[in-house]
């Protein structure tokens, strides 16, 4: 029986574990500006492969990640599995009924968003195939319908999560953008696979290329259509005669696997298997939410750190950077898909500023160019200036696209209040008894910090409390002001055991008391802070949870787990 | 770079999905006959391997499960990642604080428990250690200190599932058993890991023996102590500062993989270190609900069943069993266990009725045991036979357990409403408006079971609804009757959207309608069923859930989910 030796084991665990930590780690910092985790990840993989790690330190890089041995194939059958379970969140993500849903506009969008960067694409690669990074053995046709598909796909989770930070997921154009992303998403994996099935090595086992077109195809459209029917089906029994939630998951997963291997064997790659089984599966209104969200975490913070992890282990992108290639295969992409949805979007009928917006949005090609990159670099068609190229271009649409669409909309991301409370001004124990002894205590916090003066700010927020008073029930008091000369809004928030009384219209006295100021110039600041506070503490448990909290770091975590809470 | 081909990653995934679906199917039948899960998933491995598939269809077998080359190799690798993460779970369950709660009486049962076994199996080994199924080449000390360790050990998991199934875990009885398995659990690694580090192969790597059992117990003791007090001070700012769950969730499967990197390399199993970890993890106050179930769940029914699913892939048990040395094993291991925690009880001054449950309790040797045999294996410390012994021991004490401990405790199994609730006397839509009406369209369709007669049980229930009203608030009412002849408590369930008069406290009309009859002799079987019910029910939204639903299937889905809920 082949089996690993205690030495490979140690260096299995050892290389999963460093690149899982450093990964998710720099994800964090990538989401902390702003970015997609996946920069973060894709960075980790840089920086300890050959790129820089195996410049500065050959050995201990040859040690965490042996190239060779079992250790190393080892590690290559968990990064496989990963891409192909992430694969399967990739397809859950892909809601079929909003394509239905949406009409010509979507459709107009979609299909010349699609066509435009694909000609696009075509023209360049078919007309300069070495310039654009072909092998020479490549075929001249199939390398130029790669490098079309390439630049023609869209990223549906970039989108979806820039749609999400905006509040535009469920307005018109994001859910217009979202059907077009959908079908875009789609049909370059379905075209990206009649490719791969061109370029499979012809041997015994091979099929020949019309019969892996036609398996590809019937298997697509079996489980757009059986496949849905049978999961929609199965997952009630399931869920009502196995364990919970551990009959669901074991179907998705297994079938996952097992569609994987199917595409794999017909001469197409396992990855296509799984994402249409999570096409089929997350389409299924009886799959709960929370096994949904246990599945998409599960992947989301261990397989797919892995994976992307793992590709800056396998190129040295440093000695494959060419800034040329890079320039040029991004101003191609993005002068394509942006005039292709312009069009599509003016065509439907869109004004102008929305049509933009759709076009940025679009324009991100976020994992997916990525893992599509990949594939083709293995498989020998593109050399390693060209995947460099293409990865970069994925990264850099991806960081523009979600600042761009907020500029084009002139909209402002959602406001959090806890972004705006400084940890000094947390007060875990309120002394105060009394309203205005309360307001004091809080002021008195935030002027620790620096920012403010605590008699001023005090006396106005006393002032306006004077007006109305601001319990607003639920054991939630509100106090505020406007302030000159601040630069954007602060907040104290003091917790008190007793209650304090705000004359609250439900006669409860206050527990949680929060002081909002905000400048005077920003209108929106205080209702926006105001409408996200109570949303956040409208379930009683959290309030009761909140009561318990003795510092501000436990009070983030508090807030960070009901936000969750809130979006499964 | 050392990478699978496509046809081995073609056959790894076929491997995977085959024994993850396999698996999990003889898991849950396995568990409907009341038995472990973990019972269901060796037996996969026995069909699917040497023992069975093997023998019927050898080249199927070869082609499913290769034993050579990269898949083989490949699937080794998941096997062993997914044997780590298990017993990180396996640690999670350990709860260090109940040790500290549980005074004389756990302390007098563990020590007993482990030390008369222990002696029991180090004296047969080591005057028969051939006949016991020592290695040629293994040292008779050596040996006989791993058989005895195996008969000492306790599995908590089986414990734990056992006394919540009898409703017991947070009684007196059941935190006594809890603490001393525990402390037995913990032991019986410890000096299995030192037993490890006495056979690993002196190379140029290797420690030596006192250093490796130096490093071992101060690893050890430094997650006990400084590893759990950093846990718990870094959990609540992982939380609060970076993507929720994410953070955790790797922040844990990646302190697991390293800590069983660096117990590899140390010369013992990569195992102990995953374990360690969970163990100084789980004890953590800010490790939430939420998160530890995600891991839970998706190791349970991901990882776990492909590593004891291929357990059966490496040994023919056909071949292996030897009927004897299992009657041997398992006497022995019962016998020494059962005198042990018996003598310990009555030191304890615990009465004989409890002592002997305490004994079955902790006799359960579980997939511990199975673990254990197996590294004993691939060490070359014991052989086939005897492994094969050990499984055998561990599935037999584990099925014993919960029967056994159930009858001397003269104890039922926690009755669920559902079970009594046949397919046909669920009825989604009440066509009646009014009580008496409602009561006879519910008995109907439970006569159509054949088990009643519809006008004697509607009359009974009618009699019965004259005497005081059933409607218990919350939209709930539970009609009910005793019913002579009946062999057990029969239910039929009814959704009524307008909402029927049952004269609640509360006023509001009853929208779930609940006919229960039980035979006079089942004193307890309505009003087990009834608070079964209520708690249930308890959460507003299961109550609207519920309404929602529009079969049997359906229902029983929903009831599994929010036991699930209510469980985490």
């Amino acid at each position: 029986m082949a089996k690993l030796t205690a030495h490979e084991i140690t260096t299995l665990c050892l290389s999963l574990g460093v690149l899982l930590f450093a990964a998710r780690c720099l994800g964090e910092l990538a989401r902390r500006f702003g970015q997609p985790a996946v920069l973060g990840e894709i960075i980790t993989g840089i920086l300890l492969g050959p790129t820089v790690l195996g410049h500065l330190a050959p050995e201990l890089s040859a040690h965490l990640f042996p190239s060779t041995g079992g250790a190393a194939l080892g590690r290559d059958a968990i990064v496989q599995v990963s891409l192909v379970l992430f694969l399967l969140v990739a397809g859950l993500e892909v809601d079929l009924s909003v394509l239905m849903k949406q009409g010509r506009a979507a459709a107009a969008i979609s299909v010349c968003g699609m066509v435009v960067p694909f000609l696009a694409g075509f023209a360049a690669a078919w007309y300069l195939p070495r310039a654009f990074g072909a092998q020479p053995g490549a075929d001249r046709a199939i390398f130029a319908l790669f490098f079309a598909t390439a630049l023609a796909i869209t990223a549906l989770p970039v989108i979806a999560k820039t749609l999400m930070d905006l509040n535009l997921y469920r307005s018109d154009v994001g859910m217009i953008v979202i059907a077009a992303a959908v079908f875009d998403d789609l049909m370059g994996w379905l075209i990206f696979a009649v490719i791969l099935g061109m370029i499979s090595e012809p041997d015994a086992d091979s099929f020949g290329l019309p019969a892996t077109i036609v398996l590809t195809l019937s298997f697509a459209a079996l489980m757009f259509t059986a496949g849905r029917w049978s999961f929609h089906r199965v997952l009630p029994w399931v869920q009502a005669h196995t364990s919970f939630p551990g009959g669901v998951l074991a179907l998705a997963l297994s079938a996952a696997l097992l569609a994987a291997s199917f595409t794999e064997w017909i001469g197409i790659h396992a990855i296509f298997g799984s994402f249409l089984v999570g096409v089929a599966l997350g389409d299924s209104a009886h799959l709960r939410a929370r096994t949904r969200a246990t599945i998409e975490q599960f992947v989301s913070f261990f397989f797919a750190p892995l994976f992307f992890g793992s590709i800056g282990l396998r190129v040295d992108f440093m000695r494959s950077f060419d800034p040329l290639l890079c320039g040029l295969v991004l101003a191609i992409a993005c002068a394509g898909k942006l005039a292709g949805c312009l069009i599509g979007a003016r065509w439907a009928g869109m004004e102008r500023r929305e049509g933009w917006a759709v076009a940025f949005g679009m324009n991100a090609r976020g994992a997916m160019e990525i893992v599509l990159g990949l594939l083709a670099f293995q498989a020998g068609l593109i050399d390693e200036r060209m995947f460099v190229a293409l990865v970069v271009m994925a990264v850099v649409t991806s960081m523009m696209s979600g600042p761009l669409m907020r500029r084009v909309l002139a909209r402002k991301k959602l406001r959090q209040f806890q972004q705006y409370l400084p940890s000094k001004a947390f007060v875990a124990r309120l002394h105060s008894r009394e309203r205005r002894e309360a307001i004091g205590e809080l002021c008195l916090a935030l002027a620790d910090t620096g920012a403010i003066d605590a008699r001023t700010a005090s006396q106005a927020v006393w002032q306006r409390e004077l007006v109305t008073p601001t319990g607003i029930g639920n054991a939630i008091a509100v106090p505020h002001a406007r302030i000159p000369g601040l630069q954007a809004p602060l907040i104290a928030l003091g917790l008190s055991a007793e209650g304090i009384d705000f004359d609250a219209p439900d006669g409860h006295g206050a527990r949680i008391v929060m002081v909002i100021l905000s400048p005077p110039e920003d209108h929106g600041a205080q209702l926006e802070i105001l409408a996200d506070m109570a949303r956040l503490f409208a379930r009683p448990e959290v309030r009761t949870r909140a009561l318990e909290v003795r510092s501000h770091t436990e009070f983030l975590a508090l807030v960070q787990a009901e936000r969750s809470h809130a979006a499964h």
